[in-house]
């Protein structure tokens, strides 16, 4: 860009940056003067042990799982019920300070980076679970429980929520994030679980989505609040409570896995399971790279070749008819026979190694980082993406293997890649890009389940065009007129 | 209210009453010239025979199935195309004319009322299916299509769409009321089943809400405009298209009819068949009135006592258990043993006399009209609240058959009314508030499936709180600030 402009064009661009970074000297000096302002309101508001300057700490909360650098926060406080949250919140708006809701850390899209500075509201000191209510199939939780912990204790009452991302992610967490994961394709997405949300507006007002204490399993009360909150990543507001739908442990679950001659065949196979109506729980793919990855890291044998992973549920004998249709359809695509799973333990061992290959990917290359693609295209379009995007992989000689929710036309490719190298980040960046524009030409998504945070901001504007983007913009600007909730993350405003 | 007041105050309240009134009449008499000055540029864009002046035509435009007034716009135009109604969009924008969409005029909340008079947007000129992919399990169709149109253009392809409100509603005015009915405990309602939608915003700009073409299963792209548009009531922009997802016909389906000696025996049942995780596909309660009128009017012979209407979808083999879970449940509670409906014309015939209900409530008292409440609560609610609902009925001396989606927690006492006994009407009105504040008191809402309109908007406030209100005025100002699109529905701001 730079080389091809005239010098006095060089001359005002320098200018320019220089202008741009003047300006940001300045509302970081003058930012860090309003927080200084601020602490003592803080500690009268959560104490003094709830809030942490140190660096340690504010590194640790400036960054995900994911390859985005670390921006740290200039203060992370730890407020431990909804009424702190809100005092918190009123401070921060009053001097306007950014606020960035931080839940665990597990986030792939940068989500969590405050890149205007601001304070940090790490949620995990409310770790309640309310209102079990087993005869409904809902419960309710604050933002410090995790999948798992609601699971733990859901252990003994015959429920489960199986929204399952992998990571051990706050629940709140997942649903800024609209996560979903393995189990999405039988039992939907966060946006189909979430019944209500407690939500911290910047201001501090506090909002319940569908009403306080709300839950019935359908309503057409208004506009659904719920579900915009649902996927906005922090920038419209900080989830305090949400309300989730439950389900019963099925009384019969199987996995199994099938190794394919050709990816063609794996999917192939999973676009027509999905299309003979069995009502499977889980249907992941991993091709030949991912599923080797996965052998070295989880000491399997599995034969390296395209794989599908499946898991069935159901009663035992409605489990019978579900494996018999989709062993015939993976037969009839030269599957191999199913390896089986059937005990808990090895079930878990199975599905531990899936939930791994972040880790295996990583393993292929030591001292290197793994960002993961999150495309999603209606399935009939999933064999020709997924066989162009490794001979893409190939002609670019990129690491990336492949493990993906192929029952949801969703897949990642886990780049592993070495962050002091910066010509193949650039790769790297240019594949990504290439990948998302092949799922738009598809009819598909650019994220899945990840979120957009800060990597995927001018896709997403390809992605729904800049008057939905307008729309967008206005709904976060009536919510937050400040911009003060997670600035910089879905939409662009040149805060970079 | 008049009664209470001392007489300064009754002079000052006239007086108040007075310049209300000026003030509508000068509204109304600015409108109207503003409506003759369009009138050309309407031609222009949708030809003279696409544009109805007549008192028929806007009377008939100007209410839906409720007992909500006719409020008739002042005229109704019936663009062919999304240019169109973009283009005569634009043209009230410009000068401030309420824009009010219209589909089949099957709403039951008066969200077709032209309460402050306008422009009607009849969209059955616009009734193609498009972009139909049986492979992905999706269609996209315009606002004329209705659920009816659609399942008969799917016959021969192995697909349906199952939302079933009863009504042959366009499937774009069921997405924009987030309609459902009695699939609904399967299926999910529109919500759930809704992909995408090109919107047209009062200012004429043209929207998709998850992108132009887009229909991955899922996405985390950005705000879920989807779902704001889906229940927004025409109160946000003109639904022009929606992407559908579609379902495979199942292999087997087998309906039953269940008789019980109590209430709370047959909702007991509901309970249980859910708890159980029976993967039921309708499951409909009609208490003894209920029955005894559909009887009569759909000439029928079920003992008059209150029933279960049963509805099981799947393979054969997954039919037999599913069913004799829900004997066993059944019997235990004292019902009956089933009675099937096992080939496609007794179904139809079973569930045609279920979606008369409505008319058959009416057909108990000639000459009055029916009005429909729709609470929705949590299942282990139910029985408490139609139990007491009924007592309530009882004691206040009103005809109200109850027909619900117990599956759902949603119900509906149909009231049949003589709409010239001031008396009558106010007495269902107190009644229709008990019942919504008695599911709002167990954790409910006023509205299950028909939206909020005219009727409910205090019950809004009550349900979600002011603050969530808002909120929700908040979106509503940012995506029509002028209060163009269907004033006066949903939110309450002065307009009645």
């Amino acid at each position: 860009m730079w080389l091809n402009l005239t010098p006095s064009r060089r001359l005002l661009s320098l200018r320019w940056s220089l202008i741009q970074y003047r300006n940001i000297t300045l509302e970081n000096t003058a930012r860090k003067a309003a927080v200084d302002k601020v602490l003592s309101a803080f500690r009268s508001i959560c104490g003094k042990d709830n809030i942490s300057l140190g660096e340690a700490i504010r590194e640790q909360h400036g960054k995900d799982e994911s390859v985005h650098r670390c921006r740290p926060p200039d203060v992370v406080v730890f407020p431990r019920c909804v009424e702190e949250v809100s005092a918190l919140a009123k401070v921060c708006h009053d001097h306007n300070l950014p606020i960035i809701p931080f839940g665990t850390g597990t986030g792939l899209e940068g989500g969590v980076g405050a890149v205007k500075g601001g304070v940090c509201f790490s949620l995990r000191n409310m770790d309640q679970i309310l209102d079990l209510h087993p005869e409904d199939f809902d419960v309710t939780v604050e933002p410090g429980v995790t999948r798992k912990a609601l699971n733990a204790y859901l252990r003994d009452t015959g429920l489960w929520f199986p929204v399952d991302p992998g990571a051990d992610a706050s629940l709140c967490g997942m649903a800024a994030t609209s996560a979903s994961g393995t189990n999405a394709v039988r039992y939907g997405t966060m946006r189909e679980n979430v019944m209500n949300l407690e939500v911290v507006l910047s201001n501090g007002t506090v909002i319940h989505t569908a009403g306080k204490g709300r839950r019935p399993r359908k309503t057409s009360a208004g506009y659904n609040l719920t579900n915009l909150f649902v996927g906005s990543e922090g920038t419209l507001g900080i989830i305090t409570k949400t309300t989730l739908r439950l389900y019963g442990v099925p009384e019969a679950m199987v996995s199994a896995v099938c190794s394919f001659p050709s990816v063609q065949a794996a999917v192939d196979s999973t676009v027509q399971i999905l299309q003979t109506g069995v009502p499977i729980a889980r249907i992941e793919f991993l091709d030949e790279v991912m599923i080797d990855a996965c052998n070295k890291f989880s000491s399997l044998s599995y034969p390296v070749t395209p794989t599908l992973f499946l898991e069935f549920h159901g009663s035992e004998r409605s489990l019978e008819e579900q494996v018999n249709t989709a062993e015939e359809i993976t037969q009839s695509n030269e599957g191999s026979d199913f390896q089986w799973a059937r005990d808990a333990e090895t079930r878990n061992r199975l599905w531990k190694a899936r939930h791994d290959a972040w880790y295996a990917a990583q393993a292929l290359r030591p001292g290197c980082k793994a960002y993961s693609t999150d495309v999603c295209v209606p399935l009939s379009r999933l064999p020709q993406i997924i066989v162009e995007t490794k001979k893409d992989l190939l002609e670019s000689r990129l690491t990336g293997p492949i493990a993906g929710h192929v029952g949801d036309g969703n897949f990642h490719c886990l780049m592993v890649v070495d962050p002091n190298d910066p010509d193949e980040l650039h790769q790297v960046h240019l594949f990504t890009e290439r990948l998302a524009r092949r799922a738009l030409a598809m009819d598909g998504t650019c994220t899945g389940e990840h979120g957009v945070g800060l990597g995927k901001r001018a896709l997403l504007c390809e992605e729904v065009g800049p008057l939905a983007i307008q729309v967008m913009q206005g709904l976060k600007d009536s919510l937050d007129p400040r911009n003060l909730m997670n600035p910089g993350k879905i939409l662009q405003r040149g805060e970079l």
